[in-house]
């Protein structure tokens, strides 16, 4: 797991370069996302560098897709109507050479969201970020592989890997050990904290801040790995100063601004 | 109001079991809640140890509900689209067997929110969670009964027995002193602080720890007790440790992830 | 600028007794606002002494808007029906006597928002609340002056003036030093911090607290001056003592809470 050649973390260079790269470009980053995270998502987009912005009607999704650097697709509170702008979203961004992130939020036991995460995967995100059930939902069609969602990345590995052939996308999969699933391989991206299991919303904000790295970084999984290397050293440093969730939470932005690009 | 056969409050044995139950099984809770509280909301649940999940479109929300250990109902922002999931979500929960709360906010002067409220309660939520205004606007079907929004839970008993008489739910009334009220009387959770009332979301957010201690306790009285002290205490001692509402907010997410279900 | 008569900063006997006003009316304010940030909406407002209320559901939101002390319509994540919500609560606000704030979110290049925001100023807001390209956007018709977003507020003078001109409104421009636009000249209001810009929701809710001042200042310049002096001053505190956006925002509701009415 150690293994340099397979193996990503603050201060890797890339990364160091990546972020540094964000924060001279701050990204326009156009998030269709759910209500719950939306918050912390601007201010995880916003500590690291970025620039958020959150339209979700379909009347205006387009235009704004079209001239962001990166755009998120987050399906935790979707409904019809921001399943459409999700739609015109997308084409617009794929009509612009926009890169674009899928988060499959729950997909699997619900019917809708699974069948749109399905659609929109037509159209080439250059990264999915999932959890491990996700990834086997969407891999296996209609979920129900009877895998824990607990499961750790190893168990989807495989789904993984299938979707990536199918898809051309990065498959970034959330875990203790971040796995990051592309043709060519697993890369890891160790760190991060449990106490990002406790707080709302830093898996789904992990997925916009993909979203704001492509627009800067060389490829998508340099991309995915500067999010995960980024998030996973500003947690550990937020952990150990916090009392519990609500101070973590706090911290996660502190540290996220404090990233020094310039010491390494 | 001290006396121990009416009064609950931490470390009562029948808090600290619940809450360990609630630990142990990390209960899916579903929320259909308004915007401005879902992510506290979410936040509060995973402090507390419970598992939050918020879908509200009418397509998704009677599956996510069926398989919940709990419902919340929270009518804050509500619209006529998460109107609609709210029915398809109840329907879905009482099929299923799995209890739930409605958190009427604001009935009484709005019509469509009142007329929807009136609707779900013949679904005989397990507990109704409301401050003094709203159990006075649900008993007497219109509201404007003339009782300032400021009156304390004793200005409800009344109608909060009202309630019970006609649905059979636990009705919990948020004040100085919390009042949760039976067909076999009140029980009194004193407690919390009044920081408690100037951030946004505390009062909702109980709501759905309600729901959560639904799956775990042996009855709705049991849940609401629980839920209510829990808070109850842990606002205590964010506020002692707190410069005002911004700090307060945060120590309470920490006070709750560490309420300790061992020392007692 | 810092000619007193053209200048107005904490503790300004008018912000004072304004804020010592509020604090006593606790006025209700109804804010039409976007997902990303209600929740720090509600909490600044809770944090100043104010009250907030969310209402956005067409059936209800004239209801509200009527009994309010003052109205928010910001655009930042409308869709077609929270804009006839705002068509309605404008309307039933305007009827009653209640004043109310335009914050034109992003007007210029999103096409929805830009034809509601002209159709709501032929309401008369009391106060527009925005940024220089905004104000630019809104005068022009069209925005695309080609003038880059990050524009100070002198850019955007000559807008301003056309649209107060237009409208009779107070047009705020929010800025290192915040600009106030009247016919009768230009008043500034310095201070502030530069991580107001790196949290999201910091502007939004300052346009929120400008509704809730107007329940109680004697006229429009007055509340607006009150809630840009107030949040300048409570950030500048909050920003000393913080490590990043994270503490800032905790801090930022603490200082506001703080703000001492008694000992100017």
């Amino acid at each position: 797991m150690s293994d340099p050649r397979t193996t990503r973390a603050w201060p890797h260079p890339d990364v160091v370069a990546d972020l540094a790269a964000l924060r001279a470009a701050a990204p326009l980053t156009h998030c269709i996302t759910n209500v719950v995270v939306s918050n912390v998502t601007a201010n995880v987009l916003l500590a690291t560098g970025a620039s958020p912005a959150m339209v979700h009607a379909p009347e205006e999704a387009g235009d704004l897709a079209a001239v962001a650097g990166g755009l998120l697709v987050n399906l935790g509170t979707v409904t019809a109507e921001q399943g459409e702008a999700a739609r015109v979203a997308v084409r617009a961004a794929v009509g612009a050479g926009v890169p674009w992130v899928l988060d499959p939020v729950a997909v699997g036991p619900l019917p809708m969201r699974t069948a749109l995460a399905h659609e929109l995967l037509e159209h080439r995100p250059a990264v999915v970020r999932a959890n491990a059930s996700e990834v086997l939902a969407l891999a296996g069609g209609t979920g129900g592989r009877g895998v824990d969602a607990t499961s750790g990345p190893e168990a989807a590995l495989d789904a993984a890997r299938e979707l990536v052939a199918a898809t051309g996308a990065v498959v970034a999969i959330s875990g203790p050990v971040d796995h990051l699933v592309t043709a060519d391989g697993v890369l890891h991206v160790p760190g991060g904290d449990v106490l990002l299991t406790r707080v709302t919303g830093a898996g789904c904000a992990l997925g916009a801040l993909v979203a704001a790295f492509l627009a800067v970084a060389p490829d998508p999984l340099r991309a995915a790995t500067a999010a995960h290397a980024v998030v996973a050293v500003a947690a550990e440093r937020a952990s150990s100063a916090s009392r519990g969730p609500g101070s973590f939470a706090v911290g996660l932005l502190d540290e996220l601004s404090r990233l020094d690009t310039h010491a390494h």
